[in-house]
């Protein structure tokens, strides 16, 4: 099985972060390949960046379409899910998405603890309908930057941040590249379980890849036809127009 | 790894059936074993069965606490979900909402197709939060006896119904022991992808299991402890007792 | 017009006080007959000590069938409250449900109050489908035996607690045993009315057994009817066969 | 004791329609009296003789303020149930709520039986915050003087109205005038109960005199005190201006 | 175009304030005319001063039905909208409403931050259906007597809760007379846009005047017909009578 | 006042038939101006072309920002208008968004009529946070080709649709290219309002620009500052890096 790890911004740092994370998760016999845009935001933190990276993650899936056997969106926005899923003939996960609906097997409700703003995230979950098993999402007063520059200070914020969550969400959601591996580092000393989003994106990856089931042939998930543009990627505009 | 599919009705016929299909489902080295309450409901059709049926599925699965890696609810109503989960030393999930959320990793919104009451199952969307992923609960006017003894007629009025569903649903769930088997009967004629719950919650299991999550410390999911009771097995007593 | 008092759990001591608390609400010509199950939890405080005394109470309850006007189940969680309205031919009420309403009828918002987790009286409210209506729950850091050993203490801190939520609510509900007799002692020193299960239970089964409101002959209310089971008691047994 | 049953509109015939169906209902003991604004529009049914005859009830309750133990509000609006609640030292129960908060305690979800225009009651119940329990509204094509010239008629289109609703709802609450008295007529036939606005809130009322609960002392429901304005009746004067 | 300014208390200085105001918003061409209810509440700040200025506002607004283009209702309650739009036969607008409608079109949440209760207020954001975009809605503990003895103390409350409310809220909406004026002056220092309701309803009440929309012709907002009264207003019983 | 109208797709037509449509509603002293993407889909109508269109989009929106007093999606999806908000420096509005605004502000529930799929609109509707005031969405089943070779035959679908409507719905919104104009030529044979996306938008700018409200300096809707990327256009990247 191959399963394609696709950064939504031009920071191959980043993406290469997120593969090896996926190797790390991912079962005997996936293959786990890596994807970063060749345009796009730097780094994804604002509501401009996310909608302009829409077009650049659909265009580097589109190089992909057909190669792979599911796909993950590495960016914790879960940037154009929808498009994404619509466009691809092969399953597509968002990070986010996939550590909320991990959590909600876990049972209870979730909290989601990011840093900088909370608002988009808890946009997120609304739009992921989840709303009702979020118990609060939390942003930590921390940009990405202080918290590669003092590790260990930012997993003593995040600790302490998920010790308080524990007092109202029965599992807590790490989202955002910064914090990736905080949940395999502080699990045990967590109060309750921490998701990481590329790990649990890789094993529903794996989970909905075995079922082999159909795409849509009808609604507004069904494979584009017949669509046309200007100035698209030989592949996108190949995906688009469909047959 | 091992999973066991416990039943919540005493009829074993039924756990023989949902074990074949999680079989059909589980990864190489996944073994599946089935169990059946020794006391309760025949078949749960009604609020009041699926009560007693709690005390019995828990009495059930705590015979098997530490023998197992999972447990799957084999159970349309997911009866008893929360309790089995904070009972439990190992990952617990439902068949419906395995389901249900395997339809959310789809996108869009997805439709519960049933035999008799919808409204149950409305309510039981809601109680897994996830009322705004679901366009529609629909109940076809059939018995479970009506769809075993003329399984075509019942797979054609399914077929039926999905198409009609796919006006509103991405996907359709397929809701109770009487549908086994039709998800991938009529997978390549349904608009949508139908969805089976004994296969959704095993491929969920599996890929619970391998993250090896801890059990929260605190919280109203967190192990029982120190707790006692009248009558109760000596399984079910142990894990209450805690320790 | 005879009223049973339902205790979930098999502590007769608490038995008892619900039947002392709803014969000091009845009104002259109601009699009230209290009712302890014969096994299950010795208290309930769990998922699982609930789940599993939702048989013991139906079991219980099917003992009195035909023999009673009304029941009220005597514990805060209103353990198996649809299975019991579906399962007895008379009006069934939770203690807790009873609050709550009894609180709309108020007007405004109101808040729950209770020693311990909150979380579980949440998703009670929200089953109840009166979460619009709830402004908060609140769980006091206080276990019942603390509350027992030193009344005069936690009578101090549901006061407090009462004057702190009349910010945002126009009557609290207490719940849990532990809280009996509360709202009588505190009332006149709370800045809003204070609302107490049992109380509120037997009041609103003497309005509704005064209608002679018929059980509904379709839907998921309607009584059991041919219903069969392995292990039940023979008067639960009765009452699932139905006829 | 004492309840006083306020038509908010200036009909005589239906206060004393509402007087011999809430005395009906009444316990042993329990007196009704009746009180008609003297002003406001003949009848209620539209937004605008709603929103005046707010104004008309206030006025007229006011007349009777520590002269009843309880106030019911006989307009299917519940016109100005909350300034009523606030504005008065006793119970204020709608006519409407009280039959929406009784099909509550008989479980699962209700419907409300209205002849004409559906959407004003989906908002009152909204306002009650009773959405989640409200399967449907649903208006009979039928004026009240359609209805009240052919009772019959009118009759077997409510009882048809129910055995439809009856698919969806645990019980149907019957709104308006025009219907009152259809309850107890088809009660037998009906599928699900049928519930009168009147009648419930006689109850209802009975139960809460009963508690003698107190008003809340802070918040926007305790009385108003130290306010003044221009043209309003002297006892409505008193009543703002308190203390 | 002519633009009726109406209070709903009888107090003129705060419908010369609210006249003023709306002056200073209007259009060159856009007339303000002021109106000022003859009896009822002198201020409004209880449920049941609310409900009678109902109809002292509807009777107010009757005395100008066909002279004007279009209705602003002068008071943060939005008192009696619903009526209002169905009575007139031009837009009437409530100020809080349009403010509220404004902040959605700066995108993002908006906050509500008024002196007093905040309880009425989120009923009020609840009934135009806007509790979504509505982060909080916030008291300040102080009357409009003290804000208007100590304006300077006042602003920097509101600003110093602007401050706080920033965190949250990508705009506030200041409710209530006693804040007329104060997002004027505290624009530039709030970090995050202010909005006053008469300002955001002339504007609001200019672009719908253009738009010449005809009245619906059905429904509840349809005007009303051949509807009837005792002892109101020639103007009111006109508008009642239609035709 | 200088107001863009930006269309999203790359069809000049669309942009052309928008500006005069716009032209038409406009206030005297009110310069329209129209901008097409140079890059994107031909026409909008699967979540991937939205996706796409979001950047193509934001790159036209670029080329105007300081030169333009308001902006105005001249897209039915009002394509990342939260991206669009915090991007540039004045005022935008989203064509859809404007219509439900403006239906708001008439009063009761709004309807949205389109072509083809209702799901996407649902959707639209509910990130808007406007799902409790929109009674329904209906997709009539017909192209925007069928539509525009036969507007006769596509007015009769749009009314008969909007007569049906008026059922449920105070107004109706009519949203995609392809109804342009059909408000104005329907609006008096409709029995509820028509509502048509450009005129409600550009009535909203002029309402917005002219009460000259800041931007927020802070939250997720201040404007980019420091931010970098790779591949974008001059103007994009200027504003993204902010300062």
């Amino acid at each position: 099985m191959r399963i394609l790890v696709v950064n939504a911004n031009t920071t191959l740092a980043i993406t290469e972060a997120c593969v090896l994370a996926a190797q790390a998760a991912a079962a005997p016999g996936t293959e786990i390949l890596g994807a970063t845009p060749e345009f796009g935001p730097s780094v994804i933190s604002t509501r401009a960046e996310n909608a302009i990276a829409a077009h650049a993650l659909l265009a580097t899936l589109a190089e992909h379409a057909g190669a792979v056997d599911a796909a993950i969106l590495a960016v914790s926005h879960d940037t154009a899910l929808d498009a994404a899923r619509q466009l691809m003939p092969c399953p597509v996960i968002g990070m986010t998405e996939a550590a909320c609906l991990t959590a909600c097997l876990l049972g209870g409700s979730f909290g989601v603890l990011t840093l900088g703003q909370a608002r988009p995230y808890e946009e997120l979950v609304a739009r992921h309908g989840l709303t009702a098993r979020c118990a609060e999402v939390v942003g930590l007063p921390l940009t990405p930057q202080q918290a590669i520059a003092n590790p260990d200070g930012a997993a003593g914020q995040v600790l302490a941040a998920a010790e308080a969550m524990a007092a109202r969400c029965d599992s807590v959601v790490l989202a955002g590249a910064a914090l990736a591996g905080m949940a395999v580092q502080l699990q045990d000393r967590s109060p309750v379980p921490l998701l990481d989003g590329i790990t649990c994106a890789v094993k529903l990856a794996e989970a909905l890849v075995a079922q082999r089931l159909p795409k849509p042939r009808t609604g507004s998930y069904a494979a584009p036809s017949g669509r046309t543009g200007i100035g698209l990627s030989p592949a996108l505009e190949r995906l688009l127009r469909g047959g």
